[in-house]
């Protein structure tokens, strides 16, 4: 490769400035989770469309491999460059304009850097919802987002990234624009490229903007925590919710008694209204009407489910702040088990219907395997994705339990995961972390498809080589 | 190619009795419109996944192209042999079970053969809906359905087709089994095959099987027919139903009065409650609360567009039993333009907030180049789906009308489309009905993708040759 070719080209591409190297790469070259240090031959950050397509056809010219990059924020090593110093980074963040936005269609145009935040604050704007919402909705990108098919708190009623997407402009492998920029909600001419490149987190095309669905803005959203006996009352609870607020339901999030204890443990300050249970539910309903009928659905369901011996207590949010602050319980987990110190993270989905033997199960193996260690299970159980992380036991040291038995333990977890019809990455991806596991696990047929369709898209291999496949 | 070994080949694959030859064809071989009359080498009925595995490989081995077919209820020629003689006819039909409900995680798993009514009553007996409904359910197959991508009349709120399957099972072009029946609301182990072979009406390979997603029964269902004075009015409408009735709005259809008037003329029993306007929309509320408060929702929806001046009359539906007259009324719109006599058809979609400028505009180019012709003006509005028929002028031998001047009106109607950003196929599919028109009109980097996918997996061309692409 000649590099200084290449680079002279991409400079002409994105204008000087826009090529970093050395140093000023640094902040690019290192996912967020700090695991995979990578180093980049630079790092290119165009303005436009036609920009990025330019620099696709220089990389193209030269053989050389691009890295897309959205906010840095993904969780398994995809959107970093590998260590060899060789493959350019591209960065999306200057293509963060909101284009449009079409409020008797429902839809927002938007350029892949735009950060998700900005997206629903622009919506919000305009009296609608932005219905994705994730932890890094502040720095994570649309791009991202949708390289990833991100999912976050809301799946249950609008979907992931990809059902809230309706149409994409991509620079194709050959330096093309693909303009699939569409509003429609029906629109039978021919494959379905949009959802191809939905997920292929950069192997396959890059992403430089997005039509978007938007929903009209619920008028009330009422939380509630429900302690429940069991998984299996979960479970019937969630399907109980699901037949009395129908698709008013719009959260429904599993925490096992360990996940609550390590919040109260490490985050003593956030108070905790119900007594401990083996399991807590939180409700979310999202209301056209009013926080009155809300509240009244609310009360309706908890009754029922108390009166079935699905529950055992409830408390319902007085206010839209104590709404938050039950979320804030939820969303305290991560950061509580952080506290706790390292541990083995799963993001696993499965039918709904299996979770509860799949939970009894794997608890079990594990425990046998590897006594006294303990699970902190949690998760959108109305989607079937769990994040099923295993903590060391009290008084060993968890890094030194993370590195002798990570392998074994994400062995169990994932051969079960298999047994039970599930995923091994329900939201996050497949990056360089779990590449070697999708080969091993993934159907062979699959596999082979794949393989064949990136041959077909992206045959010089060169858009985020050895990351997925 | 040795059709004499390839026969015997099938016979092996499926049993002597499921290999159809002459006459036995015939029902097959025929397009419901009666439009591509096409002749088959033979027509193969599978009775398994296997046994179609088995059949791929025939044909592969031997180069005989194959024409899957479902119901044979498609409107645009893709499930009907080519005149050759030489394809094989591969009929799902035996493929017919419903393999498995699972309630706690709302899925319903079922063969490609099965009829779109089956999986409906399935679901039903368990208390549960499935949402895909449209005119030919009592004939037409999921399989089929997702081949096409199928629409209907639910899609405001459930989705197409697309939407509404979680997992496939498909037999590649190389007699292997894709074994992706899945039942995970969260996936993202690599690309979305799923959605590739959702829509590709079986050119890129046969779906033996499906998961799909189920829904809570809504407690009650409600409609209104409301009349509009422009299809402004009738955007905003929509626009106001969305925010107050959220995601209870399950149907909105829009219908302009030379539409009624046909109905009115062809089918005078049917009674038709408000007094002509120039449009009428049909909306539908469905509720997960009571009668009660579906209606209520009603009554506060209505009185507010009336107030707004959005509308000028409407009438809610007294029963259940009325709110299926409102429904049949639209309906019946198909019926009433055939006893009118032929007409060119136009299955297209348009961002919603094109929509009126698009009716206006087109109407009046198609007035000006064809003095008097009359506007059947249709279809899904919520969804941003027109059927925008054009119907010869009064006096004019419609027959006459359509065979000299269709190609001229595609051209005007689809020219529009580009210009606003729609589809030439809302819902129906390309077929052989508009391959040349989706090949001239298609961004052309969106073809070369597709052709690159094609390509991928089905190389040796096998199945559904010069349908689609």
């Amino acid at each position: 490769m000649n590099a200084a070719a290449l680079l002279t080209e991409l400079r002409a591409a994105v204008g000087e400035a826009q090529v970093l190297q050395g140093e000023a790469c640094a902040p690019f070259e290192l996912d967020w989770r700090k695991r995979w240090p990578g180093k980049a031959l630079a790092v290119v950050r165009p303005g436009s469309t036609e920009e990025v397509a330019a620099a696709v056809r220089a990389c193209a010219t030269h053989g050389a491999s691009l890295v897309p990059q959205g906010g840095n924020t993904g969780l398994v090593g995809g959107g970093v460059p590998d260590a060899s110093g060789q493959q350019v980074l591209l960065s999306l963040q200057r293509l963060n304009r909101v284009r449009e936005i079409d409020n008797a269609n429902l839809t927002l145009t938007a350029e892949a850097g735009c950060i998700l935040q900005t997206i629903q604050d622009a919506a919000e704007a305009q009296g609608l919802l932005f219905p994705l919402s994730l932890a890094a909705e502040g720095s994570c990108t649309i791009g991202g987002n949708l390289s990833t098919n991100a999912g976050g708190t809301q799946v249950l009623r609008y979907g992931n990234a990809r059902e809230l997407c309706l149409g994409l402009e991509v620079v194709t492998a050959t330096g093309e624009v693909w303009q699939g920029l569409s509003g429609l909600r029906k629109d039978n001419t021919g494959y379905d490229l949009r959802d191809l490149f939905i997920g292929s987190e950069g192997t396959l095309g890059i992403i430089t903007a997005a039509t978007l669905k938007l929903h009209p803005q619920p008028l009330a959203q009422m939380t509630a925590l429900a302690a429940c006996p069991t998984l299996e009352a979960a479970v019937s609870l969630l399907s109980l919710a699901r037949a009395r607020a129908g698709s008013g339901l719009t959260g429904f999030e599993v925490m096992n008694a360990f996940s609550l204890a390590l919040v109260r443990k490490h985050l003593p300050q956030l108070r905790q209204p119900l007594a401990e249970s083996p399991w807590t539910v939180l409700l979310e309903i999202s209301d056209s009407e009013s926080v009155a009928h809300a509240r009244s659905l609310f009360e309706g369901l908890l009754e029922a489910a108390l009166d079935a011996g699905t529950i055992t207590d409830a408390a319902v949010a007085e206010s839209q702040a104590q709404s938050k602050t039950f979320w804030h319980l939820r969303e305290s987990i991560p950061l509580a088990q952080s506290e706790e110190g390292l541990n083995i993270k799963h993001d696993i989905a499965l039918p709904v219907s299996a979770i509860p033997a799949f939970v009894a199960q794997t608890d079990a193996a594990l425990a046998r395997q590897f006594p006294g260690v303990r699970m902190v299970d949690f998760g959108h159980l109305g989607d079937g994705n769990l994040h099923y992380n295993v903590q060391a036991p009290e008084g060993v040291a968890p890094g030194e339990f993370l590195k002798a038995n990570e392998a074994a333990v994400n062995a169990i977890v994932y051969d079960q995961v298999g047994r039970f019809g599930g995923s091994i990455s329900a939201e996050h991806g497949i990056g360089q972390l779990k590449r070697e596991e999708l080969a091993a696990r993934k159907d062979p047929v699959a596999l082979h498809l794949m393989r064949q369709v990136k041959k077909a898209l992206d045959p010089q291999g060169l858009f985020n080589p050895n990351r997925v496949l």
